[in-house]
């Protein structure tokens, strides 16, 4: 008996190819619905999770002077981050928009809560938990698109840093830092392939079978 | 203009909540066509990505032998892995199917391969090159489901084993380790859930707005 028509798998397919990280140059001045919010975190909490650990912690940032401290570290990093590129490159990577921390309708950073006993599954690959984390991110990313809603994920920022902004406890790790919200427009295609940033690989570029090249 | 309806929404949801961690106990000899597998693997590289570096490399394993050697690994770290639990837990643990190796239609290894210079994005928090790869692996997992093959991740193997029985260079990081085939059911919950082994969270429990209790 089966659950799902190739109807279904086609509208899947298109989520997922239509779903786009959004920066601040996007996001427009509507609030996201209470509702829609939490269709996006119920999302987030069906994601698979090592030995159902479900090691996830949400907090959800509206307040506007947190958000501006967040911003604040987004800065300080991103000019580091530039430094790190010459050129060509240099020039095109300062004309970048890369977050929408203050223009965005809510921030929503993403915690990983470490477990102090076993966790099934977790005891070879320590790292599990934390992809358990990603999995629920990715899961929000698709149901904030279906929702009509951008989500950019803000990875230059110092996680201790957000932490101490959000109170964090200590044994607490930022895996993610999403900006959320409505936008003026969703691009076809990513925004560093429509620049030329990258080039999008093919399949055969990175798909093997049965091992590597002897 | 939206591009999706309340409909796909529902439709979305109800995907994200029947997928399902699947084990040896529930597949199929039914062999997945590869048409299929590379709706899978288009899913994965649609996957967001830091500076559109798409880190990710896959490799489908259908060899019998190659599947035995990995298993070997399986039962060397499980045998570790129960050791870690005690008394009730222990008994429970000893019980569970845990992987689909040799079982499933084909597994694929998906792998994190780094970059050499500087990524767009990944110049202050390091890991997000690898949680890319994750966004993968959960886009991949969502697209199975859909076509109603079960997937299931395997983290009790030692990722320098199976680098090795699949010939991957040194600095390739072993991300997951998927189990792919057609089920005779699909669970309504999590195996773990059933079992009692762990509690649903609800979202009360886990998130938070402007911040972690002072």
């Amino acid at each position: 008996m089966k659950k799902f028509t190739q109807a279904d798998v086609a509208l899947l397919e298109k989520i997922i190819l239509s779903r786009r990280d959004v920066r601040g140059n996007r996001f427009i001045a509507k609030e996201v619905a209470k509702a829609d919010v939490d269709k996006i975190l119920f999302a987030g909490i069906n994601a698979p999770s090592v030995g159902f650990s479900q090691p996830w912690e949400f907090v959800v940032v509206k307040d506007k002077q947190l958000r501006t401290k967040v911003k604040e570290s987004f800065l300080v990093e991103n000019e580091k981050a530039r430094k790190q590129f010459k050129g060509a490159e240099l020039d095109a990577y300062t004309k970048l928009k890369l977050e929408g921390i203050t223009e965005s309708s809510l921030n929503i950073a993403v915690f990983y809560k470490p477990s102090y006993s076993p966790v099934l599954g977790q005891t070879t690959m320590k790292e599990a938990g934390v992809y358990s984390v990603v999995c629920a991110i990715q899961n929000m990313w698709l149901m904030a698109r279906s929702l009509e809603i951008g989500l950019g994920w803000v990875s230059i920022i110092d996680p201790e840093k957000v932490k101490e902004i959000l109170n964090a406890p200590n044994d607490r790790q930022l895996i993610g830092y999403l900006c959320l919200g409505y936008v003026d427009e969703f691009y076809e295609n990513p925004e560093l392939e429509r620049l030329k940033w990258e080039k999008r690989k093919s399949i055969d570029q990175v798909v093997m079978y049965n091992g590597y090249p002897k």
